[in-house]
């Protein structure tokens, strides 16, 4: 691995963290922290090297998601996180959308300042216990009954791992509520390359100079490359083996763990 | 409608019938006959028509599900119904298949002799109310833990009606759960190709002397067409106006509903 990264690491400027599977793995008690992350995002920091956690959480305000990370040690604030519900607060802005919302309880706050009456189209998010049948064919009767359905994903995953087990994530809802109404659904957060690009632009670093540390081969690794960055796959969180033989997308490297990224990242600087 | 049956109803021998939205709407409460519908089964079988019921029904077993129809007065029992559970049976012993059902309770005695230990595929029907958020991360799990997984659906049809309002139909969850694990589904019931060809070997009718009658644009009308029937789209039950501008599917004649259908195919005769 560390020949692998010798050629290029050390122009790196700037990295961007995914956070459940590379910082901790989410669970219903909150989750745990993955070993040696808390040092790794420290180490982080004091090397002088841009720092922006880029996620696809959507279980939480960027402030609580940030509270249950400092809690469990992370030197994390909610203004250097990227997360898709501020994303998708701007489009709707911007289209004079006025959304029918399936997430989380726990994110509708981040919703607060968008009108919502007489919806003309709908928001999906990671909901959760909230993927009820009830609320699905709600979801549903919303976007079959508007001449052209809106309907905004955040995020496209497949699934995640929590303690308990894997879990399905809100791609896999998307997908039904595509086929059931014939439309495509717009995906805000990984790997849509406007969030990689608002993410870098937060950060101040170009596409070339940072480096993506994900679990996620699609959506991490694959996203961050169509963008131009280098990308690391972790093996923690939802890495599974036959990740390594992906038909389409092959990491720049493959790391342990997140603190093994940033052993070999700050060797080469 | 006449001028355009004129040429070729006059050589059909039987006809085969969807239930749901053609005979009757479902509902909670059991649901309500189609107007003229008890009546012109009636009239098909004074006719001496051959006929069969070709459901994709799979809230009930065939025994309760005919015990509500016959409550609401249509002549008809189990031994006239193709239905998907019995045909999903007759596979899994055919390829020794040990099911993960994710079905409506109500179904569950259809997989009576089947043998669900150590499960190697999961089975899905229109779970309806357990289509709870538990239940598809149980029916995921397993299949993300098969070496090559097994997904077999009882249908794909995106939504339909109930008296209540439309619901997600089966193919909506099937496509949710093809998607997390990068897995086709088998499809048994309508538009199986195989379906249809049971349902007209056991009325002993051939393709061209058989006409199909049905709601769903896609299932109905188009399954029964690729199998050289020729089929009809009543304008009851999920039938929407858009399904008339249908890319690919153009039914042989629309009609009302099904009184209408059996007055013009009986005056043909």
């Amino acid at each position: 691995v560390r020949a692998a990264m010798a050629g290029w690491a050390r122009a790196v400027r700037g990295l961007l963290l995914d956070v459940s599977g590379v910082l901790y793995d989410s669970g219903a008690d909150g989750g745990v922290p993955i070993a040696g992350s808390v040092e790794a995002v420290r180490r982080i920091k004091a090397s002088g090297l841009k720092l922006r956690f880029c996620t696809n959480e959507t279980q939480a305000t960027r402030e609580n998601f940030v509270k249950k990370l400092r809690g469990m040690g992370f030197d994390i604030c909610a203004s250097e996180v990227t997360a898709p519900a501020p994303a998708a607060c701007r489009i709707l802005k911007e289209r004079g959308l006025r959304p029918h919302l399936l997430v989380h309880d726990d994110l509708v706050p981040e919703f607060a300042e968008v009108d919502k009456t007489n919806p003309n189209c709908v928001v999906l998010g990671d909901a959760a216990e909230n993927f009820t049948y009830a609320n699905l064919n709600e979801a549903f009767r919303v976007l079959i009954g508007m001449e052209k359905p809106v309907l905004i994903s955040l995020g496209r995953g497949r699934y995640y791992k929590e303690t308990d087990g894997l879990k399905l994530d809100v791609g896999a809802y998307m997908k039904a509520l595509e086929y059931a109404c014939d439309v495509q659904a717009e995906v805000v957060g990984k790997p849509s390359k406007r969030f990689f690009e608002s993410a870098l632009a937060e950060m101040g670093v170009p596409a070339e100079q940072a480096i993506m540390i994900g679990d996620d081969i699609e959506n991490d690794v694959g996203g961050a490359q169509r963008c131009g960055m280098r990308a690391l796959q972790v093996r923690t969180g939802k890495y599974r083996p036959s990740d390594e033989n992906h038909p389409d997308v092959k990491p720049d490297a493959y790391v342990n763990n997140l603190a093994e990224a940033v052993d070999i990242i700050l060797q080469q600087l």
